[in-house]
C-alpha cells in the first residue's frame, strides 16, 4: 500500500508517464525519417505541461472510491489508464483544430501552427497543408494509442472488457457531439437549444468528465449502480462546465480565461447563449454582426451587452445551476443509499464548486 | 470441420459480416440524430460491395496454412478479423480522401461528395467543410471499431497479444508512409528514389499485404518464423502491387483501370517513375507541365512518351519483376526448410502472377 502518495506526487508521476509514452513513440518513429521524429518530438511539447485535469480526476476519483488506499500496481494501472484518457483529449484536440482551421490554441500556436512556422513566419498554403494533414496523421496514432492502452491493461477480463466498453461508447459519443457541432456551424441542423445541448454534452462532458469517473469506478471495481450514479454526475458536471466556457467566451476576463477575446461571436458559434437570444426580440440586431471574422472589439463589446440585455447570460447562468443542482441531488441519492462513500462527495463537490466559480 | 466451405461461400460470408458491422453501428447511431444515422449509412454503401481484396487475401492465407480445415469457431474468428481489416482499409482511405482533397474515387462520388450531393449539385463551402470533417470524423471510429475488433478476438492471450502489436505496428507504419507522402508532395522532404520507395511501401503494402498475411500466421498458430517470411514476401508484393499502381496511372488503359486518367501526372504525384525521370535529361521538358491542374489529354499523352523514352517506365518494371523475384526468392526459402506449406506457396505465386498481369 502506498496510502502516503500525495496528490502533488500523483500529478508528477501523471505528467512522468505522460512524457515516456511520448518518447517511447519518438524512438518507434525513428525508422521513418526525422521528419517523423520531429513530429512526435513536437506532439510532446503541445501535450505536456499542461493541467492534465482529466487524468487527475480520474486519480482523485480512484482514490476516494478507495478507503484501503492503492497498492503500487493499482496506482500503476491507473496510471496508465488516465495517460490513455490524455492521449485521447489530445487525439480529439488536434481533430477538432484541424476542423475548425484554427492555428492558435489558448492564443498560442497549436502544433499545426508550430509545425507550419518552422518553414517560415509566413506559412506557403503547401506548408500549411503539410501541417494540418500531419494533424490528422498524429491524431489517428494517438486515438489508436489510447485504444490499445486501454486494451492492454494489466486487469482481469471483466475489468478490461468494461473498460473497453466505456472506451468504445465514449468515442463514439464524442465523435457524434462533434459531428453534431460541425453541422450546426455550418447550417446544416437547425440551432434549437435542445441540439445544442445534447452537443455539448456530447462533445465534451462525456470523454471529459464521465469518462474519467466511469472509469474510475471499474479501476476501484465498483459495482455498476455506483458506476451508474457517478456517469450521470459526470454528465451534469460536464455541461455545466461546457456553459461556463461558453460563458467565459462572452462575458468573462479574457486576461484571466487566457481564450482569444470574443472568438465565439466572431466564428459564429451556436451556443446555448445564442439560441436563446435567437429566440427574444434582440436577435435581428445581434444577428447582423454575429459569425462576422472582421468584428471590432466595439461591435464585440456592443453584441456582448445585447446577450445580457435579451437575457441569454441570466438563463445559462441559471442552466449551469440547475446541472450543478442536478449533479449534487444525484450524489445525494448515491450517498443515502450507501453506493458512494462520502469521499466521493467530497471530492464531487470540490470540483463542481471549481466549476462554479471558474474565471479561466 | 468446414473444410467444405468454398472460396465464394467466404467472400459472401465477409461481405455479410462487414454489413452486419455497419448496421450494428448505423443502430447504435440512432440516439445521436438522423444525421449521424444518415453518416453511417452512406458510410456502409461506400465501403460494402467492393472488391475485399484483404480480407480475402487473410481467408486464402489461414486455408493455406491450415491443412486439416478451420473449424466454425475459427472460421469465424478469421472473418471478424478480416472485416476489421477492410475498416482499418476504409479509414485511411476516407483521411486520405480528406487529405488530398477529393471528392471522387475512381471516377465516382466517394463519401465526401456523396454526403455533399446530397445538399445540392454544387454544393456550398460550408457544405463541403462539414463533408470532409464528417469524413475525418468517421475515419476516427472506424478506426477505433478495428482496433477495439482486434482487441475483442476470442483468442488466448498470446494470440491476442501477437495481434495487437501487430495492429500496432502496422497503423504506425502506414501513417508514417502516409505523412511522407504528404510530405513529398507539399515538397517539404526531397523526392528521391529511396524515400518515394520506403514510402510506398509503408503506406499500402504494410496495410494491404503485410497485414493480412501476417494476420492469418498468427490465427493459424504458425511459428514466429512463418509470419517473418510472410511479412517479408508481404512486402515484396505490397511494393511491386504499389509499383503496378504507379505504372497504370501513367501507362495503363484508363477504360480498363478505372481511374481519373493521367491523375497522377496533374496531381504531380512524387512516384518512382517521376523519381527515375528526375535524374534524366529528359526532365527539364518533363518539369513545365508536370503538376498542372489544368494539363490537357495531348499533354498528358506527351508526357507519357517522353517518361517511356527517357527509360522510366522500363525502370519501374524492372523494379516490380525485382520485388516478385524477391517474394519468389523468399518463399522458396521457406518451402526448403518447411516453415511454410505447399498450400501457401500456391496461394502466394497465385497472387504474384495477378499482380504481374494487373490491367485494372
Amino acid at each position: 500500500m502506498s496510502a502516503t502518495a500525495t496528490v502533488e506526487d500523483l500529478g508528477t508521476r501523471i505528467e512522468e508517464a505522460l512524457r515516456l509514452r511520448f518518447a517511447e513513440r519518438a524512438a518507434a518513429a525513428e525508422r521513418y525519417g526525422t521528419d517523423f521524429v520531429a513530429l512526435w518530438q513536437t506532439a510532446a511539447e503541445h501535450a505536456t505541461g499542461g493541467k492534465l485535469l482529466r487524468p487527475r480526476l480520474l486519480l482523485d476519483l480512484l482514490r476516494a472510491l478507495s478507503p484501503h488506499g492503492l497498492s503500487k500496481d493499482e496506482t500503476q494501472r491507473a496510471i496508465g489508464i488516465a495517460v490513455d484518457v490524455e492521449m485521447l483529449h489530445f487525439a480529439f484536440l488536434l481533430h477538432d483544430d484541424v476542423i475548425d482551421g484554427d492555428l492558435l490554441r489558448r492564443r498560442r500556436p497549436n502544433l499545426i501552427g508550430t509545425l507550419a512556422q518552422r518553414h517560415g513566419v509566413d506559412p506557403s498554403e503547401p506548408v500549411l497543408h503539410w501541417a494540418r494533414s500531419s494533424a490528422i496523421l498524429l491524431g489517428d496514432l494517438l486515438l489508436t494509442s489510447a485504444t490499445i492502452g486501454f486494451a492492454r491493461v494489466d486487469a482481469s477480463t471483466d475489468t478490461r472488457d468494461r473498460l473497453l466498453a466505456l472506451l468504445e461508447h465514449t468515442i463514439l459519443e464524442t465523435v457524434a457531439g462533434e459531428h453534431a457541432d460541425v453541422a450546426l456551424s455550418d447550417g446544416v441542423i437547425t440551432p434549437d437549444l435542445r441540439t445544442i445541448l445534447a452537443t455539448s454534452a456530447h462533445k465534451t462532458a462525456t470523454y471529459s468528465f464521465v469518462l474519467p469517473l466511469r472509469a474510475a469506478a471499474v479501476l476501484a471495481g465498483a459495482a455498476p449502480a455506483a458506476e451508474e450514479h457517478l456517469a450521470a454526475i459526470g454528465g451534469h458536471l460536464g455541461l455545466a462546465y461546457q456553459l461556463q466556457d461558453d460563458l467565459l467566451s462572452v462575458f468573462g476576463d479574457a486576461d484571466r480565461h487566457g481564450k482569444d477575446p470574443f472568438s465565439d461571436l466572431r466564428e459564429g458559434k451556436e451556443t446555448a447563449i445564442v439560441a436563446y437570444a435567437r429566440m427574444t426580440g434582440h436577435w435581428p440586431s445581434i444577428e447582423l454582426r454575429f459569425g462576422t471574422a472582421d468584428l471590432t472589439p466595439s461591435e464585440a463589446t456592443d453584441m456582448r451587452d445585447r446577450l445580457r440585455e435579451c437575457g441569454a447570460e441570466d438563463f445559462v447562468r441559471g442552466l449551469v445551476q440547475e446541472q450543478l443542482a442536478a449533479a449534487s441531488t444525484v450524489l445525494a441519492e448515491a450517498e443515502a443509499d450507501g453506493t458512494l462513500p462520502p469521499a466521493v462527495a467530497h471530492t464531487i463537490l470540490q470540483l463542481a464548486s471549481r466549476i462554479e466559480g471558474r474565471s479561466e
